[in-house]
């Protein structure tokens, strides 16, 4: 049967090309890149290689990046890690519609006697900067705002916020990854002072992610051990993760513009021909600032779970954007933020496509969806009042 | 030129094996182990396999082992995990000789309030169980001591130590990076309620590691974000490498005997040449409870630093267990706790055999070692004075 993985933002393929540079790390160039002697050294060697890879992508120098396990990874260091090195003054202003990695942080400091500030969020999915400007305090530290949101793909104004930022003498964090590949991303544009991406949402191999760290941003590491990554980071390096995150960055600024410009419009095609073939079915967030792979939908008394899971069986994979990690579906905090419903939260699915999304897998999922989402809503008590009939 | 690699307590080669099994999970089986679709569950289904390898390995039921990113998380979460689920109470005992992830966790903790004991070791490079036992408090929460030590090799007493801790209603953490593959590990029969591992150590590929924590054992996650590892380490499963880490446990369960049997031989082939060979050398530690591929040798006035890379430039390498990844060489704390001085310290390297050592390659060092050594020491203003013309 025809597949279509249409779940690009919960994670991606290793590229060939990636897989590629990775192959000599692991059996081959195993040496530890903390050892002196030739093995680690070529170690180190390649470790240098990709972090100047990830620097380039970011516009940033080599020396201000810090490679972690990963995106959540990345945002607690940036979060935790400059509330800890900034002492007493302690007020962070963040959205409703940040990641679990970001809002969570937030949570626990506020345990620690921090106060936080969650800008809400219209239906737009676009946080106004007046909002955030509005929330300073003489003691706020730090905004932490995404560039672009993983459920919606809604683009936030980071330029806006950034400005805002640097007039009030407050750090910056961006949590980008989910926008690094898919948007031209540089550090000095937008005055972001720490910025976190994730290599398995570029093509990259799980398990690692960077943070940019502007020179003479204070942070605290969050681990204690050796005095690997400049003393931000201990650990011993994951040398074939690195080098993947690397080459991924690498990739993503080569196949940027054409990735994007091929996407939008696979991704304009499947949202118009859906949107013409299922009544009361809806698109969230502005599409107008969106990232060009994403689409969030809300399908009136379908029900997302059984849908997703409908939909699984007739080969088109995607994501009701819920936290379900746990066993238990909960709705979509980022949806609930907007202002929709638990149920119409409850009944919405993100598509996602990604370099490797083929029209075939697009005209696949157009056939697909419309049939199940009317068998699913024939089956729903609650259909009748929301679904007119056709 | 012929090359022995004898560095394999710094890192180890990625099995074939292991490579085998985790090369259909980075660009054919990519799912996120956290997605409801058919990609998700067959990553979720590979992560759950690799949970239960681990969990095999340490005689512990798979929903107690906990993916992170290596040893040093799985240190770091297991300390300041427990300190931060034991609220007020707060007294650890932790030995001298640890890691620097267990050392410089407790030390973090002290800035916060905490009390450590750190238990002081004598040239034999074990712990003293009496020792421990007498730094119990009332208000103690945590004993943290080592399994093997990474630069001697030495054996700690953690069964008893386990029975003290048990006896004493206090938990006990044993880092168990060194000793994976290398000593049989049983959770159950010393008593342990959490242990470290480190994939990269055994074999496995590098950044991924586990933390076994005893069901019941109170824990706060060190991360915030998704709901991931039964909410105690958020962050999208690293799947290929829990994959490599779960076949790396199993390959160590089923080769443990002969790896041990085999590299104690070579280990003392190279121990005894090279006492016979090279006046003035010293093992440090207790050579009767040691791993079986570890030696830890002083070279009186040779230079570790110096030998270490002249012995790399003849094809031998090796490593001073001294914290270099800053580019500064610190003597070893290891040795320094033993009570070597500062100049012995600094002569000393270790020599660690692994899985892929030949005879051939220790043929190979014992030719080689005894004549730099000489080379180095005649270089030596120090030489004179400690080592008789012969």
């Amino acid at each position: 049967m025809m597949r279509a993985y249409l779940d690009y933002n919960a994670t991606t393929p290793v590229d060939r090309e990636v897989l590629e540079a990775m192959a000599p790390y692991f059996a081959e160039n195993y040496g530890n890149a903390s050892s002196i002697h030739s093995e680690g050294q070529r170690a180190r060697s390649a470790v240098d290689h990709a972090r100047e890879s990830v620097a380039a992508l970011l516009g940033a120098t080599p020396a201000e990046i810090v490679f972690t396990s990963g995106g959540t990874e990345a945002d607690n260091l940036a979060i935790l890690g400059v509330a800890a090195a900034c002492g007493e003054r302690k007020h962070i202003i963040t959205t409703t519609i940040e990641h679990h990695a970001v809002l969570h942080s937030c949570q626990a400091l506020e345990t620690r006697g921090c106060e936080v500030t969650y800008v809400p969020i219209g239906e737009s999915g676009i946080v106004d900067p007046d909002a955030i400007q509005r929330s300073l305090r003489p003691e706020t530290i730090l905004i932490s705002v995404m560039h672009a949101n993983n459920e919606l793909g809604t683009i936030q104004p980071i330029e806006e916020i950034g400005r805002i930022a640097a007039e009030a003498d407050v750090y910056f964090h961006c949590d980008a990854v989910q926008s690094a590949g898919k948007l031209l991303l540089n550090v000095d544009r937008p005055g972001v002072d720490l910025l976190s991406i994730s290599a398995h949402k570029i093509y990259g191999p799980k398990g690692v992610g960077a943070l940019y760290v502007r020179s003479g941003t204070p942070l605290e590491p969050q681990f204690h051990g050796g005095r690997h990554e400049r003393d931000r980071r201990p650990g011993t390096e994951n040398v074939h993760g690195i080098v993947g995150l690397g080459k991924a960055a690498e990739l993503a600024r080569v196949n940027l513009a054409t990735d994007a410009a091929r996407l939008a419009a696979l991704r304009d095609r499947l949202e118009a021909a859906l949107l013409a073939e299922i009544p009361c079915m809806r698109v969230n967030g502005d599409t107008a600032h969106r990232v060009s792979n994403t689409t969030n939908l809300t399908f009136a008394a379908a029900g997302g779970e059984a849908l997703l899971i409908a939909l699984d069986l007739q080969g088109v994979a995607c994501s009701t954007g819920a936290a379900c990690s746990s066993g238990a579906v909960e709705p979509s905090h980022v949806l609930l933020a907007m202002g929709l419903s638990p149920d119409a939260a409850r009944s919405s699915l993100r598509f996602s496509l990604g370099r490797p999304t083929t029209a075939e897998e697009i005209d696949h999922a157009i056939r697909v969806i419309p049939a199940v989402v009317e068998r699913l809503r024939a089956l729903s008590p609650l259909a009748a009042s929301v679904v007119p009939a056709h």
